[in-house]
């Protein structure tokens, strides 16, 4: 089994620090993304949607998407378990690593993809309006998260879990996108700090 | 248990499948998004998203996000497997969910969000140029699925999965979003015969 990975991206990094928290280690080939190097001939081959992370089995089975990598090595190891134990837990973290991305992530890549100088060669077209369109969705994304830790220690409740890896790389990811979680959210961050304070958070 | 529905909506219709699929019948409420029940106070407090579908337990608590209610359905009643059985089933049929929602759903829903008129109070701003540039987006979801069904019965391989739902229900999104599957990608309209030729498919 070995791990295509790129530094600096954010969905790669999901990858890292749920492989961190279950203690793996999975060989890794580091894919520069600065180079176009996910678009030559090589790594299209590998993954013809043209992004990492990508994981590629022993017989060459290759899975993409940064959630399905991690179902299936939870699958594998199941110890600490981050998708959740119960149906009904099970369910809360899929909802909540649903929202951190849907109602987080995705609006912080678009207020940067869209907004950044440096995207305009991979998000073509690259329009302004829909970046600023965007940093509303991502406030309220960050509302959504702060009001549910004001209640919880984690995102998804009582135990770290896959939506706080998620939500961790979407709010790491708001400093290349020129973002930033207000004062007020002091929930939000409160928990920013204790995850960021994780081993796994280096990854 | 009891699931919070609307008529029309593409997120709604992805649970009420599921539900036809696994032959179970749970009590509905119909919530009219036409005349912003979902923003009204009383679904509000339900779901302070304001969205559809949500499933609220008898204990009072609510999953909302449609993957999410569909994972929990499937542990209480896991057969048939719509999310997979062995560990690589399970990463594939979520790989495939995800570049159904993620390369399909989204950019129909924003070609429809951004462009319609009659979303122009639902989604604001509303930026054409976005609904535009999701058009090739769209066409490119398209052409990843065919290229799949050109080898597989179903989206995710062998068997009929979750990730068959997302997909007919994105697709048939695309008639409010004015958009076509083109003639020449035989595949996907061949898929698209048979799995709307499934009871599940009126729901």
């Amino acid at each position: 089994m070995k791990l295509y990975d790129s530094v600096r991206a954010p969905n790669p990094r999901r990858v890292r620090i749920f492989l961190a928290e279950k203690v793996l280690d999975i060989p890794r080939i580091t894919v520069d993304l600065g180079a176009f190097e996910h678009r030559k001939a090589g790594f299209t081959e590998i993954n013809p949607l043209q992004r990492t992370p990508a994981l590629e089995l022993d017989d060459g089975t290759v899975i993409t998407e940064s959630v399905a990598i991690c179902r299936y090595i939870e699958a594998l190891h199941p110890q600490p378990p981050l998708f959740g134990r119960t149906p009904l837990e099970q369910a809360q973290i899929e909802m909540w690593n649903r929202r951190a991305e849907l109602e987080l992530f995705v609006p912080i890549t678009h207020v940067f993809r869209h907004g950044h100088p440096g995207m305009a060669g991979h998000e073509v077209p690259q329009i302004p309006e829909w970046s600023e369109a965007n940093r509303p969705k991502a406030m309220a994304g960050m509302e959504l998260l702060n009001g549910a830790l004001a209640h919880t220690p984690f995102v998804a409740g009582q135990t770290f879990s896959i939506a706080d890896i998620t939500a961790l790389c979407a709010i790491d990811f708001m400093k290349p996108a020129r973002l930033a979680v207000p004062e007020a959210m002091v929930h939000l961050r409160r928990w920013h700090c204790e995850v960021s304070a994780r081993p796994s958070a280096a990854a």
